[in-house]
């Protein structure tokens, strides 16, 4: 573990990585660039970014792609990162299923798969599967540069154990870190599910550059958000801040097993939404459902059909996301929020329901400005998000996850 | 205004400014320190500490005060900032009161004055008085470096103007940053009050250093919160973000002038305490009250008189801060929350029961590792955020604000 710096200081050597750092963050987000848009982008000259892209073309991690038209028309040659030689393993563990994907910093999907484990199953069988997995991985696919795994929260990211897990407390004492630092000879990183959303829709997502802050909003089994701000992941004392799951919406509401009251994540989550609809529609839930998605996806379904006791009971649900939205503008004032996991399928029931609510709860200067999406990553978000949690840390330090692999 | 950089790039000139500050910022949180323990803190080499160190000898901003001892009880020449050089105005607008304060960059006091203001009062009048007050002490005042004004939030930073100010629609049209960008020789630097407490503890106060995360909460005529995450100031996308005033506690709560319904404002503010205080205990306000702030002082003083019913209403006023306190935590995760304006009066009634909600309605690994402290600054915080809101910038540029002054 890295000793925390008081006020760190920078050398040369840091300088020249931050610069790099910045043009293959510039190139992850555009197919093509030239030297003298970076120049402008970064506000240096172009003689500097010149070196700093030698290196790069160098080390393998950026490629000269022809001829095309740059500022002002002048044609200039254009440059490309090489997404496909770097590589990243993405891995989602929640409460019944961990699922892996090898990717690469483009977020481009190579192969993804998903294993299911019951919850009685031992912890250590369970992370000997998923080990294998990883490594049967690293041996098929030899570009890979970092493996990313996102665990649900709250994940206390300095000791590597999550602090409380509804329905799987057998994983209470796992330390992550122990059992992946040295497992592999590739750099696991490790975040929180909802961090990870936060980060999947930061580099990957389509909401248009220069972005200052995004707020990624998990409506699923759990409920949880992470906080871009100014190009950092707010990680907070233990790295569990942005819990909105656990931002009480109602102080004399029933007990949470985190000890609050009235947690949003009480009313908004699967769970709240399947007691709802099984009670409302109870048709729907005749053939037992396979998973919550699933039958999420029943009630979806049916109000597609104009089933308006489903229509209704995704409005309901909308409301609470809509709270936890004012919630969250209130709390982060993000310029974005980007709602995804298993709830969201309801998008088009949802958002007109959510919208009038942060309309109606919050002032018209923000109501006006902040953009409320439902996540459009053709991948799960916290899959996606655990490649977006290594790509993260490999684009801020080039030099030593990507060159000469 | 600074054009946004998507991606900024740093050049040397950039680098040696990051480290002179890394310095300053070392030297400002403590008397004396020697080059060696400078080095370390920083991760350089003693060599670029002692070039460093030159230049900021040679500008007036760095003194040597004589022998110390050093590591390994080694005899070193000692370091201190000329802090008493380097002087800077706050300036804190509230409601019906605005006050000056002169300060130095070690947050040391040399004078401060208020001046209360009708909210009838022409807004033009109001703004020209503060502006004189403040050219008098530049006059006056031959070092100072730089102005910091701190608003009642939720202010756009951006726009410059104060979003929604609860009863003075009048202020609504003046944009700050206009009035004050070209007013004095000397940069203006605004931020919402609360912010600027968090500033204010975040540079000024006794809380032991490295400090990860700090979250300030401001319960006084209005509640809100400012976060330092990092080093960072956590702004968002309008400069808004950390609005805890405005976080529902109660989702069929009373409506708010924002638009939110139960938001914690109304129940933890002076005007709530002191609503039921008096409907509690009239015998304290038979004599009409100054200002709530004098109001408040009159039922703490009671309640330290043993006046039960005093006591009691406290304690309901401090499991509502409790409450927002928890709301923190799961928005922030900090390492410390620091409690201050005029409600925090009453520490001593207020902390046990804000201590007891947090310990029962969070997690044990987070109740018992957050820091909750009542402010101990010894001027108002928000007064002293002033400063520290410009003491936080110059002391980030020290070679372009501080330098041979």
């Amino acid at each position: 573990m890295k000793k925390v710096k008081e006020v760190a200081g920078n050398n040369t050597s840091d300088l020249t990585e931050m610069n790099r750092s910045a043009i293959v963050r510039i190139l992850q987000q555009r197919e093509v660039c030239t030297r003298a848009e970076i120049a402008k982008m970064m506000g240096l000259t172009q003689a500097s970014i010149t070196k700093l892209v030698a290196y790069l073309i160098d080390m393998g991690i950026v490629s000269e792609v022809g001829i095309v038209k740059g500022n002002g028309n002048r044609r200039s040659i254009g440059l490309r990162l090489n997404a496909e030689k770097n590589l990243v393993i993405g891995v989602k563990f929640s409460r019944h299923v961990f699922a892996i994907g090898v990717f690469d910093i483009s977020g481009k999907l190579y192969t993804q798969s998903e294993t299911e484990f019951s919850l009685d199953e031992n912890t250590g069988k369970v992370l000997t599967a998923m080990k294998d997995q990883i490594r049967k991985l690293l041996d098929e696919y030899e570009n890979v540069v970092a493996i990313g795994l996102a665990l649900p929260g709250p994940y206390l990211r300095k000791e590597g154990r999550i602090a409380m897990v509804t329905r799987m407390p057998s994983w209470h004492n796992i330390n992550f870190i122990d059992e992946f630092k040295n497992e592999f000879d590739k750099p696991v990183f490790i975040e929180q599910d909802a961090n990870a959303g936060a980060l999947a829709e930061w580099w990957f997502g389509d909401h248009g550059r220069p972005l200052s802050s995004l707020t990624y909003f998990l409506v699923g089994e759990g409920v949880g958000s992470g906080v871009v701000d100014h190009d950092s992941l707010l990680l907070g004392y233990q790295g569990i801040a942005s819990e909105v799951g656990h931002i009480s919406i109602d102080f004399n509401g029933s007990t949470c097993e985190c000890g609050n009251k009235g947690c949003l994540e009480l009313y908004c989550s699967t769970m709240a939404l399947l007691k709802k609809a099984e009670k409302e529609l109870p048709e729907l839930f005749k053939e037992k459902y396979e998973n919550r998605s699933e039958a999420v996806s029943r009630i979806v379904e049916a109000a597609r059909k104009g089933n308006e006791k489903a229509i209704r009971v995704l409005q309901e649900i909308a409301t609470y996301i809509g709270y936890g939205c004012v919630t969250l503008i209130n709390a982060y004032d993000p310029e974005i929020i980007v709602i995804g996991d298993s709830v969201s399928q309801g998008d088009e029931f949802l958002l007109p329901t959510i919208k009038k609510i942060v309309e109606e709860r919050t002032i018209p200067e923000v109501s006006s400005k902040v953009r409320i999406e439902i996540s459009r990553l053709k991948v799960d978000p916290t899959l996606y998000g655990a490649a977006a949690i290594a790509t993260d840390r490999v684009l801020r330090k080039p030099s030593e996850y990507l060159a000469s692999n």
